[in-house]
């Protein structure tokens, strides 16, 4: 099996998704939000590319069952409900309801690949889980393609550290991938300085943005690992939990 | 002062260039072809996206002086005289010729930066050369931005070697940066895996496949450290050496 990792959106066509397990990762702060909702209780999130599909979807909808969530330049969408800061995405607020979302950069990624195996949304707060996916993945001859948001078809740290951690977690005990320049340069990136989460996202370019937007507090929520331990997967254009599968 | 890096041509807008010394880097092959040639006495390259664009101006010129080079796939266009092979362009072949060149990612990523203060093209060929033009930029206070050609939107892991040397170089004796994500990581992955150069590009998914096609002895070619000293850049879009100034 091989692992692929793609530094933007953009970077990966087609035939490096087709028959894949994709991963999409949005650290800052998509793919987090999206956990952090699920595993609230949202019944499922729907990503969205462009602020007007979000809100012609939401007219067809019950309203009192939808959340219309989603930031540009950081901030919420002017008359959504909820921006897209995990802290806003508590039980109390989300259980129950589907959530529609459309961010900068990650909610665009997220609705891109066609013809994966899966598609699954990761980041450092579901690691865990999303890891026991990808081994099983890989285990069974599935390759990877790790696809990182990025910011506006570029490179971020924090989605390449992410992104290595997960390349890192799958090349161990028994499994040996193939792995692509991108694949081995995010390794080495979360080998040098992924031991630090936090100071990490404090660090890095987008993190001090959100900093300087008043969105400290969210750095912290995105660093922690394991703390939302759910796997978003995409089934019929929704993100909703993938079923506990009980042990043979 | 500060250095960005971008992975690929289409990373950097023009707003990350205006005003800068643009270093653009293809290692494997187009920038050490670069230098290579008017090492070896070339009067200009002139860089092409298109194979049309290099085939209708070769018709306007005057055919005993000029010489139309490039691949596709990495293999020579068909009808033009050389390809994309730095060992093809010797004194004999190149003395005082212009040659017009078109390679897949390269020659692109040249002839887009608008609005630089300076286009310079960089390999490990003429490393040191250019190091010094971009420390004297940055001792004057003009930002860097540096252009990994990369392939087809992605990341190259023999771009980003050769950038983060670059960061690395600039960052010393009194010069300190400050570092967008990209750089800072260009800069571990030189610190890293950047040591053997010749080794690294024998590892990498380009090197790999130049030595699937039977360009394996470009390598080495690529690898060598300051063996090209000449720094080429954008001057009427062409490319030539910069005029050795005179030390007052």
């Amino acid at each position: 099996v091989r692992i692929d990792v793609f530094f933007h959106g953009g970077a990966a066509g087609q035939s490096d998704l087709s028959g894949r397990v994709v991963l999409v990762i949005d650290v800052l702060r998509a793919s987090t939000t999206i956990a952090t909702a699920l595993h609230n209780g949202a019944r499922a999130v729907v990503p969205f590319e462009g602020v007007d599909e979000a809100t012609a979807r939401a007219r067809t909808l019950d309203r009192r069952e939808v959340i219309l969530a989603g930031e540009r330049r950081m901030v919420t969408v002017p008359g959504f409900d909820l921006g897209n800061s995990p802290r806003e995405f508590t039980g109390e607020v989300v259980a129950g309801k589907t959530i529609l979302l459309t961010t900068t950069n990650g909610t665009a990624a997220m609705v891109a690949p066609q013809g994966a195996a899966e598609v699954v949304i990761g980041a450092f707060v579901n690691y865990t889980a999303v890891l026991a996916l990808l081994r099983g993945a890989a285990r069974a001859g599935t390759s990877l393609s790790i696809v990182c948001a990025g910011s506006g078809g570029r490179f971020t740290l924090e989605d390449a550290v992410c992104a290595g951690r997960f390349v890192r977690g799958v090349s161990r005990r028994g499994i040996q991938p193939e792995l692509g320049d991108a694949a081995r340069v995010a390794a080495m990136i979360d080998r040098g300085i992924g031991g630090d989460v936090e100071a990490m996202l404090r660090a890095c370019d987008h993190g001090r943005e959100l900093i300087a937007a008043g969105y400290e507090a969210d750095l912290a929520a995105c660093a922690g690992v394991d703390t939302h331990p759910v796997v978003p997967v995409l089934r019929d254009r929704q993100l909703v939990p993938l079923a506990a599968r009980k042990r043979r």
